[in-house]
């Protein structure tokens, strides 16, 4: 039995938790803000999550999947909403499966409770952790209410506390590689409401999309006939060369501006970022232009705008993750990803699910060895993630609004409908197995390979869709790319 | 007339106060350390520095080239130590020309006398930086002898204060890429004495280097007859296969373990680290392993290696490198880089002459556009000496040793002299001109793929050195190549 300090009370650090009291060590859980049982902690700033299969597996092994279950909203496609207000739905898994939309606050209220139950688990609010010493595994706290500190020292230290991590600010004093890299583009909160009746004003079992290239908006249903949404729009607004922009985008195909109004006249197209749309005005003229179809649907979306905090989004990738036998970073302070592959949280809860089995494999008495398997193991799957998440912002953002792109996922899915065994696509390899993220990737990379050649074969574009002497060519040629490159 | 601060007086700081002095600005420059006039502040981790022709077009543009002049060596060419104490030497360039051996401290210590010189520099020692307000241009220093704190508002403010620079510290709290590396090889001090008669041991003109593969020393002479050496050591013990051992190193073509004494009988060559080789008898092991020709040069061998520090290497690349009007960092602070190429001072050196010359250009009062273009301008060759660093690590360590290697500086070598506006190889563009480094990066590239090509024409490793004809058709096929590809 260890004492156990774990720095961060929130998705992450609650599960894990969960974990380590459950294996019988006494867990003292220090989290930085309010106990969000009592206040809204994310007011404003949050993006809705989905739980993947990957998730659900370290759920159940900490067995409180029931408990989740009972929170969540299943998403079985993509709905997306091109400018004109038409609707394409495509299905995320040919098997009809879903991923599970929750709220994070609601997440982590059933966990924190889950973990409260349990008598070796002990929860502190308000503690800022401000120093940790690695090598005695002592951390030092503040607390914001009352300014006292207080120095505890444990057997290990987890490191639980998100893309701002204390713990790894204590790391990188130390031989310690770290890089954090922000996105062109920040975020922000919108919320969906209702109908009156509390009915929702869309599919709520799907992932809402609206893809505009330099934009996107996307929702994603909460349990009350509402949606959280996010906008994405660039920090900074930019002059972009019709043919630059193409290049951009990673859609060289489409010639000249992509977008009715954001540009007129000849030179470059200007597209609006959070630094030229403040005003009324200007807001107003931003949503009319790109999501004219989304305001009747949020009725406030302009004074939302304008009231909501402007977040940005930052990948962070580190290492080693591991200090000895005394200090672990899990998690987003581990591995801070872009939230476009829903994947964050299933990772961090990933990491806890590995840590346990490798506690099972060696004992609770042989932290070197665990820690080190453990940093060793999860390090090159946070990095696939983290290149797997930003793959798919440009996917969500610009591809599939692109008829080859949507040609190509058709292809995929008959390809795995009819050889399920050969042909798993890469979204369902990430979403709906537990393959390592390193495999998922590298095999997606072979699937891009392979798709790129067939989508050049002469008349798969104009004819796969109707001729069946074409399908069944790409069909064969599919499988012997796949097969030679095995 | 600005006020300016500089945070950081050593290489680049003391350049930057006589640029800006001589423009009629007031600058106060805050050293953390003691003046190293009075003391030896680089004792025991030093690596003797070069001045490269970009350095000499910056000292020579503040006016102080002929001052640095009196305290430099000439090195013309690198000298190779094998195994067996041979010696190789291979010139720099083909003109004969010469890049020049400096002592740090040396360096350091006329710079500031320089800029002391002027009446509106004021230097402040033992003032640490400990806070910086970007939007105010305001420091905060500590000093660290008397304990007093002080803020001083400034119109600009300059972090030339290295890699753990406080300045880029306040900027990463914001929205600010930030990368550190650090590399498998951790550095110390070793000093090659002179002979009784104060003759240096060795040609003092030439750049020494025991390539070793998985270590490395070097040698650069100082004034008093002898050398500033180091050794490069990987920070751990690895276990290497031995085809693992040949593609880790690049060098695919040697089969099984490169040295003897590192390897017995099957299974993986072990390679000692700093962490393996730290007992008398570990360390006289080690050099009599792999540097058995160094011990009677530098008798005192073991005795240094277990008195000097250790010090690690790390890159560290990060932007935006400006705030507005008012912070920006320079040198080591915005770029700091691994010493393989002997270029960090340089790089730092050029930073001062590019913002001398847009001081010029756009004025002294325009500092928004100034900074601005400045930052632009000069990252992405921050970002290329970086890489240009490590890729001569490599050169340094395997490479010189590698046949094929001086076979294909030997063909480069003929090229440059027969076709001197055509072929200006990589090694001279970044030594001998003032070519971007970016630039000078893409052309070594481009020359890295012709140079492949023509290595691989049948015969030319067997006979270029004794058949004429095959040397015509290496000169035709290269220049071909080189105009097909421009």
């Amino acid at each position: 039995m260890k004492s156990i300090t774990i720095v961060g009370g929130g998705l992450v650090g609650s599960l894990l938790a969960i974990f380590l009291a459950k294996r019988g060590h006494k867990v003292n859980v220090f989290e930085r803000r309010a106990d969000p049982r009592t206040t809204n902690v994310y007011a404003g700033r949050s993006i809705n999550l989905v739980v993947s299969h990957r998730g659900w597996t370290a759920l159940k092994a900490a067995g409180v999947n029931e408990t989740v279950e009972r929170i969540v909203v299943p998403v079985y496609a993509r709905m997306m909403h091109d400018r004109d207000g038409q609707l394409t739905r495509v299905p995320y898994s040919i098997e009809n499966r879903a991923i599970h939309s929750v709220s994070r606050g609601e997440l982590n209220k059933v966990l924190l409770s889950e973990a409260e139950k349990l008598p070796n688990v002990h929860l502190h609010f308000h503690e800022q952790c401000v120093d940790v010493d690695l090598d005695n595994a002592r951390c030092t706290f503040k607390n914001d209410i009352t300014s006292a500190t207080a120095s505890i020292k444990a057997d290990v230290v987890f490191g639980a506390d998100g893309a701002p991590s204390a713990v790894r600010q204590a790391m990188a004093r130390g031989r310690f590689n770290f890089s954090q890299e922000f996105i062109e583009h920040d975020y922000k909160e919108v919320a969906f409401p209702a109908n009156a009746d509390g009915t929702p004003k869309m599919d709520p079992q799907c992932l809402h999309i609206w893809p505009r290239r330099y934009y996107m908006m996307m929702g994603l249903a909460n349990q009350d006939g509402g949606f959280t949404g996010t906008l994405f729009m660039p920090h900074t607004a930019s002059a972009v060369t019709p043919q630059a922009s193409s290049r951009n985008a990673g859609a060289a195909k489409q010639p000249g501006p992509a977008y009715p109004g954001s540009h007129s006249g000849p030179g470059p197209a200007v597209y609006p970022g959070f630094d030229t749309v403040r005003t009324v005005a200007e807001v107003t003229a931003f949503f009319q232009t790109h999501f004219a179809d989304a305001m009747p649907i949020v009725p406030d979306l302009v004074d939302q705008y304008l009231r909501n905090p402007q977040s940005n989004l930052a990948i962070i990738r580190c290492g080693p993750w591991t200090h000895r036998d005394k200090v672990a970073l899990i998690g987003d302070a581990a591995h801070a990803i872009v939230p476009f592959y829903g994947e964050g949280m299933n990772a961090g809860y990933e990491d806890c699910k590995v840590l346990n089995d490798l506690l099972n494999e060696h004992g609770d008495d042989n932290w070197a060895m665990v820690l080190d398997a453990y940093g060793k193991q999860r390090k090159p799957n946070g990095d696939a993630i983290a290149d797997l998440s930003m793959r798919n912002f440009v996917e969500m953002r610009d591809l599939v609004a692109d008829p080859r792109f949507i040609l190509r996922k058709k292809i995929e899915g008959r390809l795995q409908a009819k050889h399920p065994d050969q042909w798993l696509p890469l979204y369902s390899q990430v979403k709906f197995t537990d393959t390592p993220y390193v495999d998922a990737l590298r095999e997606g990379q072979r699937h891009d390979r392979i798709m790129e050649q067939v989508l050049a074969m002469p008349g798969v574009e104009e004819k796969w869709e109707s001729d069946p002497a074409v399908q069944r060519e790409v069909e064969r040629k599919a499988l012997e790319l796949l097969t030679g490159s095995k």
